[in-house]
């Protein structure tokens, strides 16, 4: 961290999983200096859709592109959870007060939140103790016009800086592609039911084999007001609260028949 | 599939991450092909630590390894949640009845569920309607006896094939590393709370550049008697019901006051 810190200003970790050159994580970068002390560490080139992967067979690699009171930057070769864990362990030798990651090109609402590396890195947080908040926008482009999304980072981070989160519990935000002056507000949402229902685009390469290139459109098959779907259907923020205690609770009852003893 | 297909037989899809060639896999497909029709597509490498990615800047490819009366069985390029897209929608055309995935050489156990590519086949199954089950045996050694496995895998999938699975539910299975007579039995479970403690060995390479190689050791941090980790300290197989709805509920009203509109 630069020499002229103030530390009264909270420490706020920024990653994402578009690569620390995706407009989105500027975007987040500019917002957050404004509120706190700043380190970003996020992966060197975009890896959406890797989802909570870690790098166990090949050596990780951090390097520092920027360095100023308050801030640092570093880029890394790995998955956004191996740059939180980089993070933690090697750069910040501790824990900040706040994680963010993003803001994600592209939504991250229902089950899309699965594959998400935007999320894995907020879980990561998460598990580390430290309040943790996923932000995406509901717009796939790398050109979007995010301005919408810059008061809602701010006012969220803070509220989570204020309050904290309980724990085991963190954020998945996601933002309506909209201007902002058709924000409506913000909802807090539960996980909408949807499936990517995926097909494969089938081709034969130069020496004659068979090559699949995935694609998939994402389809609700849930509805209701209180979803994360609903909600930016209906130009709100959709704030969802997750848990990475994936235990199905209400299942393990139907289940105990089948427990069985050895004598 | 073959030609002598018996259609009373159900279908079962077998995939893993620890790559086709692993012991674990090879265990499980001796043991599902008594019971069923059985369908392999599963990674031509090992895949550990992929959690749910998938595959997205390369083309997937399946290479047909074994041909048989009611069996089939393919290596793929890309991760386990891909194997399970290709099988799905390439090779079966359809969904089977099952879809088992391991055994993985090491524990699932806790959260480490979320790094696991053996569980993200699973929930992709379960996602897709069907009923899943992954299979893990508490010894990371690729060479491990994994003798006290075998009945295990026969009757939980037995049970599943038997019964069904509560939509939106799958099953994490982690098999304690015993020798089949110090089996104590089976105990439906919920996740262990629990954090991996890393910590990144630092090294310096020929020319001089800092690198990094990601270690850790698992460190339960609850307790309690329905956990997972419990059952299989005490020689019981562990089954924890989990589910893709990640939404924390009981965390929604205390954000409640979090909520606005524009106007």
């Amino acid at each position: 961290m630069g020499k002229n810190s103030d530390t009264v200003k909270p420490l706020i970790f920024i990653t994402n999983d578009d690569g620390i050159s995706a407009p989105g994580i500027r975007l987040l970068i500019d917002r957050m200096r404004k509120i706190g002390r700043v380190v970003v560490v996020a992966p060197d080139k975009p890896q959406s859709g890797t989802a909570h992967a870690i790098t166990i067979h090949v050596p990780l690699r951090l390097r520092l592109l920027a360095e100023e009171p308050d801030y640092e930057e570093y880029s890394c070769n790995g998955t956004p959870a191996d740059c939180v864990k980089l993070a933690f362990k090697v750069v910040l030798k501790g824990y900040p007060d706040l994680l963010v990651s993003g803001i994600n090109h592209g939504s991250n609402s229902s089950v899309s939140i699965i594959y998400s590396g935007t999320m894995a890195a907020v879980f990561e947080g998460a598990m580390a103790g430290v309040p943790s908040i996923g932000f995406s926008y509901n717009n796939y482009s790398h050109d979007a016009d995010m301005q919408v999304c810059g008061d809602i980072v701010t006012d969220i981070s803070s509220k989570v800086l204020k309050d904290g989160l309980t724990d085991g519990i963190c954020l998945n935000v996601n933002i309506p592609d909209v201007l902002p002056g058709d924000l409506k507000g913000i909802r807090i949402c539960r996980q909408a039911a949807g499936t990517w229902q995926e097909d494969f685009d089938e081709r034969v390469d130069p020496i004659g084999r068979n090559y699949y290139w995935l694609k998939g459109v994402f389809v609700k098959t849930g509805n209701g007001d209180e979803t994360d779907e609903w909600a930016m259907e209906h130009k709100y923020v959709a704030v969802v609260p997750v848990q990475f205690d994936f235990t199905a609770y209400e299942a393990m009852g139907k289940l105990k028949s089948w427990e069985t003893d050895a004598e």
